[in-house]
């Protein structure tokens, strides 16, 4: 299920970015595709997995087009896309980053590793898309806590393993977490501290 | 056989980017061999098969150093290295999908699945050569009917191999649509209709 | 050994390339552990080990974290970053490159393909910070003999053993030779003739 959501959900901002691009139908479920199962994809193959996840359940290919679509035929009634790109990035990464932490964890991986996983299934499908379609990485962007809200949610999954917790109290707080500080990022601005001890060079 | 072409073929026109950046030989060998085995090494990672291609039968990468080599001492008599470019990826691009297909078949993988991989065999290769050289994808260029062609070329042996069809016309038929839609736009501008529906944004 | 050492020192670079784009602490990890690991990870993927070696090994990423928040905090003692960044690079790549060759040749690969391993091992990592911070790849620059040194350090490597060295005198040759021509060309310019027969287009 999990998986499921997240895939919809990062298809719809993968074919929004399509739409800024001003690409066909067959490039938004090009682009649309790879952002939804893009960073699940490499968590697989870095597992060693036998089966990635979207070839053992073709089905979530068929949910990501289905979103792609959808945006083909009603982006236009969006007011702001780049808005809508960033809530909806936003969505996507609080249920990415627990499908992440859930798969590390059925293949019973050490703390540290499942963190990294979390991390992972969050980040780089949008990371895939913005590198492809010569935007600005989200990931990148200061005052976007992009990263460090799926690391974050990730430590907190840990965290509640760690004390007892079950796997589904685990999950909910780690996609809690993350929203609240990406929701936070956007809405008050909230940042860490970067570092400027000098001007950027060329 | 395919395989083998689409190998020599692909790393042409990786060697003609590499002319485009001024490189040196061995950046022409890097950006040759990358475009050559890109795609093919993440259809093999994606199905988790025992050896990716080239590491079973490293000849191939001999193939694709021959052909960098190659440009490297006649790129010089070619009239228009882009025009070059685009014909030579788009006779690769025909071979390169049926022989993803093929490969895909031969793990019995389901048809998404298969179609899928006669994409990414197709597109992957020549997406990293242009991400990693800097220059626009292909892939994402206007009026170019490239991940479509692509995606016909899968279908239609999909099509063929369901009907009933033999594997062998099935790619046979497969390298005909993709080159025959990959033609049309580069000759007679071809296009699906974009989204426009609105100016791109910055 | 060796993969620690180049996990460490890559992990430097990256971080000192997220300084020069001003991200905050969570970005210095993201990017100097992208840049630590992202050439044994692929090397590691494409051979189809058990293991990522992170993942058998998850102290590599400790390292890797430790080393970015090193630089988080004395990255502004540095007179000139890029020179930094040049430098550690420069040793990075000849510990990295043994390391690939080393892991390769621990899997019993043909000659061809352990070389490719060290070149991939040396390379990709850099290669995958420069393009998701939007940097001109290291690796395409003109007069680095970037990929040149990690190719002529892996032939060494293949050279010595096919002779009937040892192992590890071999990795020892294969570091020595790359550090030699990285160095004389961040030093003395050295440079293989690049192709130019024509001037570049846009």
């Amino acid at each position: 299920m999990l998986d499921y959501a997240a895939v919809f959900i990062f298809a719809l901002t993968g074919a929004l970015v399509a739409s800024r691009a001003q690409l066909d139908i067959v490039g938004f479920l090009f682009i649309g595709a790879l952002t939804a199962v893009g960073g699940g994809t490499l968590r697989d193959m870095i597992l060693n997995r036998d089966q990635v996840f979207w070839v053992a359940d073709p089905m979530m290919i068929t949910v990501a087009c289905v979103a792609a679509i959808l945006v083909f035929f009603t982006a236009h009634l969006l007011e702001s896309r780049l808005k809508a790109i960033e809530w909806l990035d936003a969505a996507a990464l609080s249920v990415a980053v627990p499908a992440g932490v859930g798969a590390a964890l059925a293949t019973g991986q050490s703390w540290g590793v499942v963190l990294i996983m979390g991390v992972i299934t969050g980040c780089f499908g949008g990371l895939m898309r913005d590198v492809v379609c010569n935007e600005v990485p989200l990931v990148l962007k200061k005052g976007q806590l992009y990263v460090t809200a799926a690391f974050a949610g990730s430590a907190v999954a840990v965290l509640v393993l760690e004390t007892g917790g079950r796997t589904g109290l685990a999950l909910l707080a780690c996609a809690g977490a993350t929203f609240v500080l990406r929701a936070g990022a956007l809405m008050f601005g909230w940042q860490l501290p970067v570092y400027r001890s000098r001007p950027p060079r060329a």
